[in-house]
């Protein structure tokens, strides 16, 4: 089965409420100097081979349903 | 900065129920042939170089904090 990868991330300019509390217990657990923001990963499976259409489709997806673009980037990619 | 990425995903024998429900919207929407899983990817900047130091650190976070390891399985590698 071939697979394509959306990663959903919050934009550079938005609070990311979950990426600071895993910062904040990661610095209690003695992991210092690390920040961390925390976004979603789909894996979507496609029935038999991924061509340019469904590339498309998935790019039509992500922009509509799996990010919210307004405060969300996302990247689209064939998956290993 | 440097990166690493923690990318955690439900097993495979785990029910994912945001992912069915992302399978049926796009479904819905007339995207047939998919199936969802979704997960959480980590992005953690690192102050400095990455070094193995490091790296050991991330795999050592997602393992007790980032991932449920009952229920979730975890990638850890170097960010673009």
């Amino acid at each position: 089965m071939a697979q394509i990868v959306v990663d959903v991330m919050p934009k550079p300019e938005i609070l990311d409420p979950q990426g600071k509390a895993v910062t904040g217990a990661l610095k209690r657990l003695g992991y210092t100097g690390l920040s961390v923001r925390q976004g979603t990963r789909f894996e979507i499976e496609v029935e038999g081979e991924i061509t340019p259409e469904r590339l498309e489709q998935a790019q039509v997806a992500a922009d509509s349903l799996l990010a919210n673009t307004t405060i969300e980037n996302y990247v689209v990619r064939v998956g290993e």
